[in-house]
């Protein structure tokens, strides 16, 4: 299938528009027309090659919502004109102890991810969800409930789930304190999904700037935190501290604030941490965990909870053509909702 | 009643016998004949001002077995005659959810140790296990099953809570993949404690040398930390690692040693450590958590498992005489054993 996307062809150059071929369906395939599209800031660090080398040309993009357009002889789950939502993974072994328990993130073979993996299918690279179409195994294809506004419902893929497996893991529910540190796209997200599950919610945050947009979100309020006397009448009050900072930070600032068997967890930087000091994790039994997007099952279950309590990230529309734009203020703003592109107007000419 | 220690007069100087009260007995308190007491890397530490100034005159020791000598009106568990210990704590509020938890050691008032911690009935610090005598509040002493040797019980108050804890805490069973890193006194107490739970235990060591010593303990075998071909393949194969290293080190040496979900847990080293990458944290879903200790309750039951599971802490039995040599060598050399003095010499005169 003949498509159209906007690809990077080198770390430095910006995305451009790009022709391509998707695969022709398998039996277990369901092809996709993507609607809308998500910007993550992943997309930008893996194109950069912040993470490691990449192959070019490379599509990114993995929050991709669209409608089935062709499913192959064998698939059961889908219908064409059904709504659907495809992650961060397309494939994986299926067969190991990881994806039996539905954790496809930690397959023992390693998870085919919705652009810049191994494509076994094409040669060369998977390609992602900066494109008009996508054919995707019918077991990487998320449901998307009639209840979600399909426009806004793209970064519940990455951003949603993100924040969604560690809340699930670290047993947030009714009136467990929780703390969000940095307020952007996955930080507004993991404000939005706890105050759904009951918990008390506060934003950490450097900036006092951010209190309404907090408290309009369900938050109590925030804590700044370079406000020593705040934080420190602040020490052992939170159960569980989503920290979605995506630089080099000391997180000594925030495990003080972890009350006993408390649990920071790290989901925004992938590199190095300041050092850190073992005192406030031994003498109060904490704890510092990292936390890696979701299974299908929890991605599925991310997807019909936000269309249950009517949770939809925060976004604002662009066309793809402004992609580039986009990226450089997500670079230097670091804004508190996520960029979604509209796909419609991009087109195979 | 009067008694006689071994004090420190200041961080510098050895310690020396030193004579000093003990408290009249309360209704609720037990006075207790020191037989044999335990040395603790962490006597060093907090003598030497490692961990903040201290007051002086100084008599540390929390590994304490002996006999009540004398009971208070109102005790109800222990006689005259029977064998009981004392470990790290020697008080606490008892009202808040921690000790409501028997988790005294998190007690929201701030424990009292067994040295160093204010004395509430005789004003100045308390004095801790280098000693003849101890009175201590019921609460806060442990039953001494006849089936343990009292000559080598001593360490199982410290150097064996330390490590019983993190092993419940984090559901060590049979068959759990256990390391432990670092194979001194809290080390071979790890090794002893989880084989006994039926794990499968690995020694997790710079030299290959101590790999007779670890089988001869039930341990599988050992893994050479500086054998990078041996370290690689043992990635994602430990559920629990307990580091029990004393000093500054790198824990991105052990993270990836760890399955999904599975634990470092930090119970050596309190300061600084090297800069951490999140990355084996996070595409793992690793964590790193500190322990401290354990409970009253936690405390009786390593006891009564060390009793049932006839577990002993290796010891080397010396005189308080030789209690300063003794800490040289174990700043120096990391035995793989503790320390315990016979008490029996030491007499008021």
């Amino acid at each position: 299938m003949k498509t159209i996307g906007y690809a990077a062809h080198s770390a430095e150059k910006d995305l451009v528009p790009f022709s391509f071929e998707r695969r022709s369906l398998k039996d277990n395939d369901v092809a996709i027309e993507i609607l809308y599209s998500g910007i993550c800031h992943s997309d930008l660090h893996t194109v950069k090659g912040d993470w490691g080398e990449q192959t070019y040309p490379l599509i990114p993009g993995h929050e991709i919502i669209g409608k089935v357009i062709e499913v192959g002889s064998s698939v059961k789950k889908f219908k064409i004109g059904e709504s659907v939502g495809v992650g961060c993974m397309v494939d994986s072994c299926q067969t190991c102890d990881q994806c039996e328990k539905s954790e496809e993130m930690f397959c023992r073979s390693g998870l085919i991810a919705t652009y810049g993996s191994e494509d076994k299918h094409m040669g060369g690279i998977t390609q992602g969800g900066y494109s008009k179409h996508i054919v995707v195994r019918e077991e990487f294809v998320l449901k998307v409930s009639e209840k979600l506004d399909l426009s806004k419902a793209a970064p519940i893929l990455c951003a949603g789930i993100t924040m969604y497996t560690p809340l699930k893991k670290w047993h947030v529910s009714r009136g467990t304190r929780v703390g969000i540190v940095g307020f952007g796209g996955l930080g507004h997200m993991g404000v939005k999904l706890a105050v759904a599950m009951g918990a008390e919610v506060t934003v950490i945050t450097r900036s006092k700037g951010k209190e309404d947009v907090a408290k309009s979100l369900g938050a109590k309020g925030i804590l700044v935190s370079s406000d020593e006397d705040a934080m420190e009448k602040a020490g052992s009050s939170f159960d569980v501290i989503l920290d979605t900072v995506p630089v080099k930070h000391d997180f000594n600032t925030y495990t003080p604030l972890l009350d006993v068997d408390g649990t920071l967890v790290l989901v925004g930087q992938i590199g190095e941490m300041e050092e850190p000091l073992t005192l406030p994790l031994i003498f109060g039994r904490r704890r510092i965990a990292g936390s890696l997007i979701g299974g299908i099952k929890d991605t599925q279950e991310v997807l019909d909870f936000c269309a249950e309590h009517g949770i939809h990230p925060d976004c604002e529309h662009i066309e793809p053509s402004q992609v580039n734009e986009a990226w450089a203020k997500l670079l230097n703003e670091n804004p508190a909702h996520r960029y979604v592109m509209n796909m419609e107007s991009l087109s195979l000419k």
